[in-house]
């Protein structure tokens, strides 16, 4: 019988109350349900066991990573499954360089450290991937701060043995992945492109922080798109929605002599479903890696990655 | 300089009317806009000439290609290139047997027969199909009458090197393409399918038989999609629409810890359009396969059919 | 403290499903949300009990009330009240002539007859509004078969001080409501109405027998938006809806010098809850009127009624 | 005979362009499509004559007015209607308060002063307000600007007998009117809301300002809707979509048991039509109250402001 994969998270956020109550859903329903790859070379969705967690917020710290993942201001729906106490008492994260050898120490039990913080704050997420370092475990980082492509960073833990996964999360069903399709859909049959946006709208942290800070995020976006008559537009808080994304994407486009064709898409979608989904794949991928002594960055993880190391920070 | 491909079309339907006005806007503009393939094997889109047309009703029999084209209930838009007497007049079709010598002595001039008549009455499509082969040209069958899937006669065309493509196109862009589409892009990220169910409007004469005699094309559609979990559901005839089709698409399904993806789509298309993308392809791989001494099926036109040999009939 | 108005029901499908399991909820949870009126004259939608219960199928007859309207094919969702026993075992319908005094006996006991079986069957119904007369009873006709618009029945009613409701219910909030509602906003406003077409999936009986035979309650619809560019375009009958129907609305206009005015709407409602709001207000309308003496037609129910007495049959 | 009623257009943008295409297009063709009132008191919409106009870029000033409202970066489309020269050239607006005699000077042959200028220069509305009193002229304020909110200076108007219309204009049809009229139509069916937004999209200079400086007009829109529940989300500036207007609209309520009612609202306009669709109304009603001695605040034109006198400025 396969080891566990012991994994670390950092940021007690929606994605990882995802996580941690998706783990427990397969677990206890065996369904195979959403689930992109029930197995990868035989680590199964319930092989996977969060060992430590790490937060900022009063609401968070000290708690049990069962009750912390429905603090607010999460507010990921409850999947149904039993959540009996964790075992798992959620740690005070990085705030300061005295505390790293602290942290370090808590990630010495982990083969992989899962980086789900807040994106924007580069020092932080490099300085847990330090820490990673140091405790000798795989490090994921979802956020769009540059971490995997960072190339000293990449090359001192692929010198170490140790992956280095990231940079930024490529969803597993969002709507930069449909528009994507669709895009490449019509292209493949010769239809020409007119113009098209897509306005996402959604309830979250994440979101708040989009619309008020739009820069870095956005621009991966548009990086994943990229195509000038592709107008990604306005992003919009609205508390109501919670963790469910709603997203409007229309395309213009003409076909045969040029008549119109015209799409309009409306798409609902759990934001942190479509990041639990990847990050399931992402660590089991780090802890297969690590497993068998390969480190740096993995090319399985690809295409699973929005800013893998190459694409411009 | 290659010859120009020369080519008799059965039926002047809309189909038709997008087929001849789409050469002629393309011819004027020198635009590629919304072409699948702008040339094949040298062979651009403003190569191919219609030579001869067959027609049944009185307002087209007689008159010449450009205007039959926009006699009702021809309901195709006028594209706006100029469209000067095509010098082709549209001749009587076969409605009794003692025409057949009067119809194949009409086809000899041609390298391409296109028969884009309505569909069931396969009787009709295979006396056509005969009268190709008894004047060496190429036999292209649109429609979802069984003529090539006819084992029978398939090996006679082989016999006899001329080509026999179809049965039934697969439009360049519509409903079928874009619902197979979303439930594969789906599939391949591990969303789960709950529900899918797809709505069609449209104005066409095409549309009237659909509504009032659903079977044939139906069962072919389902064909196509071939899910238990997705609804073809009802079709509607809105004469208002004329030859602009509108689907209403709904994808009901399930990502990570069973939590709801809901996709709504909603597409405007002109079905001729569709019909007359593929069919300048059809056309153009006719004609080089007969120019080499080709017959019988062709395994390039295979993307572009919905019920190739070998499909159940 | 006011006498509770006792209903015997005719038909334990959907809509008593939703009207009982309503009542239940209100009566639970003091809550008006979703309520057009609260309460009429003193009587609130907790007073209201039903006493008596007819059905045909086997599931059903014999059966707690509260039992029966969750058998198939019933697939109005639970609401989630508690439900405990009812004490009104449901009784076999009309369905031969022998049996009128048994069912009139029954009646007996009630102030109202709700008459919520499938249309269809206007002499089924008639008989019941007969029965209702030798009982005493107010009579509500929800069905399209006329009943109240029966001249000669109405004058018995009236003659008789019983209040005779019908035919047909304007639901509380449904496609034609919002239909209605939309054409006329954009007649007050100077917009030109240009084309509009409306599209009703779902999967319940009532559905199924409308696509199955869509003669009676499709003119009955047509009549209450009474347009000529107004296309009431198909039915369609998805099981996987359930109770829920999904419509999609389109209107296509002309504003100022002739611009397009576009509108399309995706409405999502549950049919049987529609009912049951408008039920819970005709059952207290008719019992308040047979309380004191007035018989015949009621003015106050007409703008709930689809087809009122004068309204072609 | 009626005579014409003088109007003089401060700001030749797209409104202006509307409005006066319109008028060219209703005395052409004598359709009365897309007109809310055709005739007010006997004035007709073509009884409305543009005989002086303001602007102040470079491209406009100058111009003979049927050639500056098509200047960038007006994008309303061209209605087709022929505009042979209409011998009124635009000339300069006022940038400065020495040039406030010669402005008043131009006005001094209109009856009406239809203020069409951007928002948010309050200081220059109150300028032209001011000119249109010396020059005897009625006023009619389309911006949010406030003005005819202004007590004094609607005291004064109605001193010296000219009518002061404004402030803000409603649409004849768009966003607002129709998110209102719906959620008045739920609330009238007794359907609780539970939760809405409404997403615009538009590529005018008019939305570029709303993007980029958001606070008056939406702040006059949130009034107009003012709702706890509504949310107003994001503005999006699209420049491919021209002056058409793109809505989202969403609509979640609970009906009878708290069952859920949904309805989603995809809406295209093109926002001048609905302005000129208004302008004109209020240009024949100002003209027709100075003609009769009226002077101050119109009540009938009150149901076509957003913010009328009295209204929080």
């Amino acid at each position: 019988m396969i080891d566990k994969v012991r994994v670390a998270v950092v940021g007690v956020g929606n994605n990882t109350s995802a996580l941690v109550q998706g783990i427990a859903f397969y677990r206890e329903t065996g369904s195979l349900v959403g689930l992109h790859r029930p197995e990868i070379d035989g680590l199964g969705v319930g092989d996977v066991d969060v060992v430590a967690a790490f937060a900022l917020s009063a609401g968070k710290v000290g708690a049990d990573l069962h009750e912390a993942i429905f603090a607010a201001p999460n507010n990921f729906p409850r999947v149904g499954s039993p959540l009996p106490s964790s075992g798992v008492t959620v740690q005070r994260g990085l705030t300061d360089v005295t505390e790293f050898d602290r942290v370090a120490g808590v990630l010495k039990g982990a083969e992989v450290v899962l980086y789900s913080a807040p994106s924007g704050r580069p020092e932080v997420a490099r300085a847990y991937a330090e820490a990673a370092l140091l405790a000798g475990a795989a490090f994921v980082n979802t956020t769009s701060d540059p971490v995997a492509r960072d190339a000293a960073l990449l090359r001192r833990f692929t010198d170490a043995g140790l992956p280095l996964i990231g940079d930024d999360l490529a969803s597993q069903f969002g709507t930069s992945v449909l528009h994507r399709a669709l895009l490449e859909l019509l292209a493949s049959r010769g239809i020409t492109l007119t113009s098209s946006y897509q306005v996402n709208l959604g309830g979250t942290e994440d979101f708040r922080n989009l619309v008020e800070h739009p820069n870095t995020k956005h621009r991966s976006k548009l990086n994943a798109l990229g195509s000038e008559q592709v107008a990604i537009a306005p992003l919009g808080y609205l508390p109501h929605l919670g963790s469910q994304k709603i997203a409007h994407l229309n395309v213009e486009a003409q076909g045969w002599a040029g008549t119109p064709v015209s799409l309009d898409v409306h798409l609902k979608v759990h934001d942190p479903s479509g990041a639990a989904g990847v990050n399931i794949d992402l660590v089991r991928l780090a802890a297969l890696a690590l497993r068998t002594g390969r480190g740096g960055h993995l090319p399985e993880a690809t295409p699973m990655l929005k800013s893998p190391p190459g694409t411009a920070i």
